[in-house]
């Protein structure tokens, strides 16, 4: 079996990659076209030159509401010797709009002039054509409407039908076959089984076709069977203008899209040195484009945005829009492989005038990394990494109006602040909140360095007893600030239903039969457990897994859910979204820490507002289980 | 019938007119909510927080392809002691994403091992998880994927269907009614007559609704008839979120809209001082929000972008994209009426390193100014106009990359541009090209003053016969440029069909019974009439309509199509284009003034790629009819 196993055999530079892509696709004529009623038209692209089939106007218009003249009839008229014309005659009545009859050249308005029975006084002369709406003012007819290769707006819906266009020649949508892979791989519904994946692939790809303008068909999910794929794929590429493979590109033994694509038609490219992205593989089938995506989520995300986006675009005719870009600080190292070029996920918050990237995770499988992120910055291949405070490019996915709009919060994480994000966006639609879980020391390091409107806290003072407060003095000392209570917590032992391993409470750790999952340095949750175990004189030595370390309370959770651990510290509201036992240890105190020249803000105000007064908001987080919210929204302290 | 009439009540600022619609929005409630399969939610806006409903991966999954080991028992591996593995029992092999076996916990990639018969041999020890993606890596069970009031995008389906979503809770599309209203109003696709008007405003602002995420229902035209309009409305209102009414709410004899509304709810505001735009309704019927839009299509289209969309956006719950802003130095002077905020359309344009905004037409009803507009900018209120040089702030139609994609032509008119236009785009979707008629001089003066790309000419310099060199040498001496010919083409006297005046040369214009129709100072035509009228001796004086004026040789056309004039001098295509008869007078030539700074561009030689070889370019050039293309290309002069 695993000599049918395929290493890379080819490692393509991205430039290189995209320029053999580029060749090809400009091989590609935009699609044939089809006819619409130009109502329906919106978001379509032109086929054709579209000209004016009638003027606007067509007949010469009253411009005003008044009075059709003649205008050599108005000389001499003034305020001393007004020129009386007979109605009907001489002055005919018009609304805007109405044709200026036969004869008549000029309107005076409705407010320039005095009704005296069967007569119209005026108090001043007019001029050929005044406040008329001549044939063509607007558009004459023939003239060029909107060009071949023009992506219909609302506006051009209007001037089409202006001009007596009620028809519009218009490319026919490219149709995108997306063919998901894999024996493992299930519909979306399916009762899922250990070892199955949910086939969400299909539908995001699908839905960014959508988005570009296209329309797709998703396939049936094809097991791993290289002759059924090569069927599907050939089948598929006679019915559509572009066929995507979801996985089965990687090395994996069942990887079988190469081989199908290879032995059906071409491959221009297999394996590219990017990350995430590696396993993309780009070929043709009786000259119809076939792009194999990585399986994983964020690889495929990115590389049918490299790929897809510019074919499916080409295909209709235009230009994709490029995404914005701005110039942001990036506010920790990050290291990068030499030889692949890294596409780095980030968080962007505009923390006084400075715009701040966050790195966020970079898994290929993490797509919350980039549902959650706001832009992206490239290390170049030969780059071994981006020194902290360098100033990045970043290609944003959200807008700068988003982005100057959200409530960057970095700290320790709690499950409040997810319900925080949803009620204020839920009362404020422009505000959003932002959470990066960094612990509660990177939250006071990151209120220091200006790189966040909040740092969330919980960081317990030994010798006091206190929380937070001595903290600040010591690290923030110089820095206006307020603490303003967010919740009291229960933290203590998370273990499985039926505690199957009899914990009791922290000294059962000693045991040596139990593995801990621990929270890392930094972190509140580190603290508390350390200084807990100092209390009772347990050495870190001693404790099983000690080392091994979880970043937020779900990630404790999940372990011990999965059996990968058989306990870990973290907060009772985790305990109960997983349906863990808890064993209580401590109650705790979370802050918020915000600079004083946040405060004043309109989003930081509605974020305080939240806080402090919104009884649905303080229900929801009861409602978690595991939360004290007496103090909830009170100033703790300020400096 | 006179008294009926309506002069406005109110002449609301517009601050004040958009404080009372916003303080109305906000007493509204986002729709309710309805629940449709996650794949269909492209683009609609969540109702509720959406959580995790499954962690992703749900089980310990294999992050390479790979042997699933266990770490303790690959302790000591080096390249000189290598360890070895039973095959299938202490190394199992996997593909990515296959689930661990219960009881291992780790992952060695297939890259780093050597197989030896039933033995996986391995060179270095594995770290406990280490390529192994655990249980909630991605998405941890019960996380916040998606706040409420979210627009979803295709990242957030992906995410939603990961985390065992499968259905979304969205809120309902508003629906909007569009009441298009008069007698004058036609369906499109109905035969014309004379007074009708075209319906395209309903098919605009349904596209506009449409765009924000709103669904439009358009009812048929309703008369001029009160109590028809009153029943329509209040039928609307019930059965829809928003009603609209075209037109009908100025102050002419026929606009029942004001009564309307006001006999079955209530008026906010009727009539706001911003041009176009004035003759605004604000109202309400059952708590619903009624808009009575003006019914020239510019107005109608910014009013509504002012008032409908926040209006839709607070009914979904989500905030409107804000538009992009940049500042551009004002080409020419603009004056304005103090006591009204006017928003001014431009095109705006890159020049060397200048964004340049040149005002285009400001009527109300010219649509094609909105259409062929790049930008908005705002005269205030107590502004007499804008100076010339100045900076100002555009708002942004087009984006910034097709700005700056725009070839920018200023100068002459001449039909062949827009065929220019239009293969430009055909054959080079990413490029534009805009061409704003000024009248040959103006185009000079354009290039002069770096505000055009390319000027348009073909200024004939009377004493030595020669088109466009002269004006070159004494205006634009210093500047290092190129004239490259367009075409040759004929000017003459357009004349109705079947000749009813028995035109048959310039002399003809002495005679007394025929109106004339001329150009503006400073275009190459009025130069060549001036000239052709001095060479025969006519003295101006004697030619009735000398001093009324066109700016485009269509312009002309149509004034002779119509009977406003009964000849006027033009291109020959021009007189093809409306079926006129035609007077030969001069064959001349036009000339295209390029910078040789902006020669090398890639969208220039793009433009002059399709002039000096691009045959279907040519050949639709010849089909207009009136154009020798002999020198199509050619560099005629260069300093």
């Amino acid at each position: 079996m695993l000599f049918t196993r395929r290493i890379y055999q080819t490692n393509t530079n991205l430039d290189d990659a995209l320029r053999v892509w580029f060749d090809f696709i400009q091989t590609m004529n935009p699609l044939e076209s089809e006819v619409v009623p130009v109502h329906e038209g919106l978001g379509r692209v032109t086929a054709e030159a579209i000209h004016a089939k009638v003027s606007s106007p067509f007949y010469h218009a009253s411009a005003m509401d008044g009075y059709a003249v003649r205008f050599h009839e108005t000389f001499g008229a003034s305020e001393t010797t007004p020129v009386q014309l007979i109605l009907h005659e001489q002055a005919v009545p018009l609304n805007t709009g109405d044709p200026v009859p036969e004869g008549f050249n000029a309107v005076i308005m409705v407010e320039d002039v005095n009704l005296t029975g069967d007569y119209v006084e005026i108090l001043s002369p007019s001029t050929p054509y005044e406040h008329v709406r001549a044939v063509g003012e607007d558009i004459v007819q023939t003239e060029l409407i909107l060009p071949e290769n023009h992506l219909i707006r609302p506006v051009d819906i209007g001037a089409m039908l202006s001009s007596g266009n009620y028809e519009v020649r218009v490319r026919r949508k490219p149709v995108v076959t997306i063919i998901p892979t894999g024996n493992e791989v299930v519909e979306p519904g399916t009762p899922l089984k250990t070892g199955n994946i949910i086939d969400s692939n299909s539908y995001m790809i699908g839905a960014l076709a959508n988005q570009w303008g296209a329309e797709y068909s998703r396939s049936d999910v094809v097991p791993d069977n290289k002759e059924r794929l090569k069927q599907r794929i050939l089948h598929s590429s006679n019915e559509s203008d572009v066929v995507v493979v979801l996985a089965g590109a990687s090395a994996g033994t069942k990887d079988f899209t190469p081989n199908a694509v290879d032995e059906l038609g071409k491959i221009f490219v297999h394996g590219i040195s990017i990350k995430p992205g590696k396993p993309v593989l780009l070929g043709m089938i009786n000259e119809r484009p076939v792009i194999g995506l990585p399986g994983y989520p964020v690889a495929a995300y990115m590389t049918f945005e490299m790929f897809g986006k510019p074919l499916i675009y080409r295909l209709l005719g235009i230009e994709p829009e490029q995404p914005e870009k701005v110039m942001a600080k990036l506010s920790r190292p990050v290291a990068s492989t030499l030889g692949q070029k890294e596409f780095l996920r980030v968080k962007v918050g505009k923390v006084g005038d400075s715009l701040i990237a966050t790195p966020v995770g970079r898994g290929a499988g993490a797509l919350m990394t980039l549902q959650r992120a706001d832009g992206i910055i490239q290390i170049p291949e030969l780059s071994e990494g981006i020194a902290p405070e360098s100033e990045v490019n970043v290609m944003l996915i959200r807008s700068k109006r988003e982005i100057n709009n959200t409530v960057v919060c970095i700290g320790s994480h709690d499950n409040t602040l997810d319900v925080l994000s949803n009620h204020l966006k839920k009362k404020f639609p422009a505000y959003s909140l932002s959470s990066a879980h960094v612990g509660s020391m990177g939250g006071l390091m990151a209120i220091k360095k200006a790189e966040a409107h909040i740092g969330g806290s919980h960081l317990l003072d030994e010798k006091t007893g206190e929380y937070n407060v001595p903290y600040v003095q010591r690290f923030l000392k110089d820095v206006p600030l307020k603490l303003i209570n967010l919740v009291y917590r229960e933290q203590g032992l998370m273990i499985p239903k039926g505690n199957p391993k009899n914990i009791k409470s922290l000294d059962d750790l000693r045991r040596g039969d139990i593995a801990f999952i621990n929270r890392q340095p930094g972190s509140g949750t580190r603290l508390l457990t350390d200084k807990c175990l100092r209390d009772k004189e347990i050495d870190q030595r001693n404790i099983k897994g000690y080392e091994k370390e979880e970043f937020t309370h779900m990630g404790i959770a999940s372990a011990v859910v999965s059996g990968a651990a058989d306990t870990g510290m973290g907060i009772l509201t985790a305990a109960i979204a997983l349906d863990l036992e808890f064993i209580p240890v401590a109650q705790e105190r979370y802050d918020l820490i915000i600079r004083e020249e946040h405060m004043g803000t309109p989003m930081m105000q509605a974020l305080i507002d939240l806080i402090t007064s919104d009884d649905e908001f303080k229900e929801s987080v009861i409602s978690l289980g595991g939360y004290d919210v007496r103090d909830m929204g009170k100033v703790m302290y300020e400096q």
